[in-house]
């Protein structure tokens, strides 16, 4: 009985993602899904992503948080479009969250759209919203025990960025080991190891995401 | 409807959670519900407690995670009493999960019955167990803006430790910003600073336990 509930609730979301996807689709906008736990460093990220490719990319942002505004605010001083959701309460996005931003956005205008879900490393992952792929961060001060536990969300992501390697010298941690066990969950994860502080590694994941881009636009 | 579903859940789940309650009390069983994100070092605190305590007070532990046994295979080393719970995806533990162990406890033979939660900031702390109180692990690198973002943890615990301060000097954070924004949502938060990697800070950590312990089987 319990289990039928929790399917109907992933059905029905199953459905509004699928919509928001085929909006998507006509406006040839690349969607991303961004995850992680509490404090792994997302809106970190996204700030350096796009300060490193505003002038090339059309970037919008979707905030999602229990409550408070705190990271749109960070994100709006890029002075590109961003909405804030506030779940009041509920663990993570679904479709219908999503949607209801739409009006806020202009899509013609826009070549990616990045969707950041509650810090959570656990329900984010069940709840699709229409998105090309998922991304997450892990940051190394989490060990490296994650995947193995947390399977799901390294099972969903097409990307892994594990983040906060400036603090390497200061854990006793092997970030092998850390790509090891991620890739022991899911072998095709593309992994950049960055610091979202520093800026190292960055590099790779902008060429990434801009390819990414190109070639969403392109299809 | 999706509302009413939700309410029915959480009832019936304190209900579980009060007879769990009751039998804990029939046995001066002091019990708490150990909460927090992924890797902020809930079983390291938990390794390092037993060690200091083991010789004074009889703990056993439950080990929730939605899959995989190393914590517990980490807390049996100890040669304490260990359950391991599988959520086989569920993102927190709830009354339910926590009765089915018991016939594995000699409670006769306990002082203190910890529950480790899934690593999550935020499903955990809608779901009683039956526990006399809830203690939280925030590690300094999830920032400080996590208490106006995840509030509900923090209104829900009795206890804030402060984790992984080895690394403050790392960090561009600053703790007493830590401690106010803690304190900004749970004004009566008993709050400790410590390192589980190093030790600082937690023999005032496990005095404050040893009295609550006392205090329980005195009741």
């Amino acid at each position: 009985m319990k289990i039928s509930v929790v399917k109907d609730i992933l059905a029905a979301n199953d459905r509004i993602a699928q919509e928001n996807r085929t909006l998507f689709d006509r406006h040839g906008l690349l969607v991303f899904n961004l995850m992680s736990s509490p404090g792994a460093g997302k809106t970190s990220l996204l700030e350096r992503t796009i300060d490193a490719l505003k002038n090339d990319i059309n970037i919008g942002v979707i905030e999602g948080d229990i409550q408070s505004s705190q990271d749109a605010e960070r994100i709006a001083k890029k002075e590109i479009p961003v909405v804030q959701i506030n779940t009041g309460g509920a663990c993570h996005l679904d479709g219908n969250m999503i949607r209801d931003t739409f009006k806020e956005f202009d899509f013609d205008n826009l070549d990616l759209l990045v969707v950041e879900n509650v810090g959570n490393l656990v329900c984010p992952a069940e709840f699709q919203v229409g998105e090309d792929f998922k991304v997450m961060i892990l940051s190394l001060t989490e060990g490296e025990d994650k995947p193995a536990k947390y399977p799901l969300m390294f099972r969903e992501s097409k990307v892994l960025l594990i983040n906060k390697i400036d603090l390497l010298p200061y854990l006793d941690i092997h970030i092998e080991k850390f790509r090891e066990e991620a890739l022991k969950v899911n072998p095709s994860l593309i992994i950049f190891e960055v610091s979202c502080k520093t800026g190292e590694g960055l590099d790779a994941w902008y060429d990434w995401l801009k390819e990414a881009v190109k070639a969403r636009s392109a299809a």
